[in-house]
């Protein structure tokens, strides 16, 4: 079995939050893979250096001056930083953006309707899956950043979507589990109250949830990823809050 | 026989310099391994920032933020910009920090006499030349930055100590020949005249030219950093232009 973890933003945001989640995340068995974002960071970094952040849907605009601060901050300053500290917990990462072992082949995204600049989307079949691996078998554990490529240039990328077509990729070679790591329990009933976490979302219960207004529009795109990620050979896929990367509290999504 | 090149921060630091040098170096016969500095880009960018530079014999002093500035831009822009380059040209390269794979384990320095801060002295004996090696036999080639890194911090380096100590590893294993690409042809009787340059440095040759004066102090750490690599098993050191390369033109030093 092959798990792959994505964390969110606001964990790699709390120096806290992601150290306790790397300490738990070290001691998971493996083969293990590991998918990080990073764009408050990169939002900061721009700041400092004037650089102005347009985001459009959620997603950065990314001109040339913006995938400089993406390449720093995705693929130096946050990768490097979990890589050294899992090598202290006693995890051997490795970290990695798209363009190392040409692992995450991209093209970059057409201009129109939005021209998003260097901004790539993900060619899951050419997927470098047996460089992965490679690695996994070595006892390596592959540390992703949110950045691909495509001839001879960097491109930016969401971290959800190169969590779900790394899993999806890997998922060709062996059983494969997806988790989504975030700031809360998972999909609940109700925001407000700890003990509606809804442990099993089955295809008949998200409809009825989807009907009835109990799952509204942040969780929709997460949980239709989920099922996308499924149907392309994921075994199943977890949503659930950092702190729990050790035990089994969160919602678990499947067929 | 394994090839290690380091290329220097001046080609770096120079758009046309480096797409020529990454053009030649792509085409070179595997297994090759690539080492990088990229303090010209450091300085510059902790100048945007306003963190300021302080250099102490060539070194830098790397504060907190001083550290997560070349992070950025040796682990992160330089090496990333680089592995991209490469995979365009055909070159399958992977770029790592002595973290990755526990790659290059170091020993922060002691802060006397000098406090350099977050710099690393390499242990050599510790590199990791199974994983390496690995990469090399896959068809895949490393390119290294300046930094290591020990318990959970990633450290700061020389770029010429990273090669000199990855050779001296590589050597324990095969034939391994490590080249210094930098702007000028190699060691010159004369720096004003492109045919005095000296194509063979001997020990007897090494003597006779510093005790007359034509091999000067900036020169002189270089030679003893690659006698260094040669008493320990590095077959032999070139010292050449970056965009000589591919050919014969260069100072070699042996035994």
């Amino acid at each position: 079995m092959i798990n792959v973890y994505k964390i969110g933003g606001n964990v790699i945001d709390n120096a806290e939050a992601l150290d306790a989640f790397l300490k738990d995340f070290a001691q998971l068995p493996s083969p293990k893979v590991l998918i990080h974002g990073g764009g408050k960071l990169a939002t900061r970094l721009s700041g400092r250096l004037g650089i102005e952040t347009h985001m459009v849907d959620g997603r950065r605009i990314t001109d040339r001056e913006t995938l400089d601060v993406v390449t720093m901050v995705y693929g130096g300053l946050v990768n490097k930083q979990i890589v050294a500290k899992l090598q202290a917990l006693g995890c051997n990462a490795i970290g990695l953006t798209g363009a190392d072992a040409n692992v995450i082949p991209a093209t970059r995204r057409k201009p129109n309707p939005i021209d998003y600049g260097y901004v790539g989307d993900i060619d899951t079949a050419r997927i470098n899956v047996s460089f992965i691996q490679t690695l996994l078998e070595a006892g390596i554990t592959p540390v992703f950043c949110a950045l691909c490529h495509e001839d001879g240039s960097m491109l930016n990328c969401n971290a959800d979507t190169i969590a779900q077509s790394v899993a999806t990729a890997m998922a060709t070679v062996g059983e494969t589990r997806l988790t989504f790591c975030f700031e809360q329990l998972g999909v609940m009933g109700n925001l407000d109250d700890p003990s509606s976490l809804i442990p099993t979302i089955t295809p008949e219960l998200y409809a009825a949830l989807k009907a009835d207004g109990t799952i509204n529009s942040g969780m929709i795109p997460k949980i239709d990823n989920a099922y996308r990620a499924i149907e392309n050979g994921v075994q199943c896929v977890t949503i659930k809050h950092s702190k729990n990367i050790g035990n089994e509290v969160g919602t678990t999504i499947c067929n």
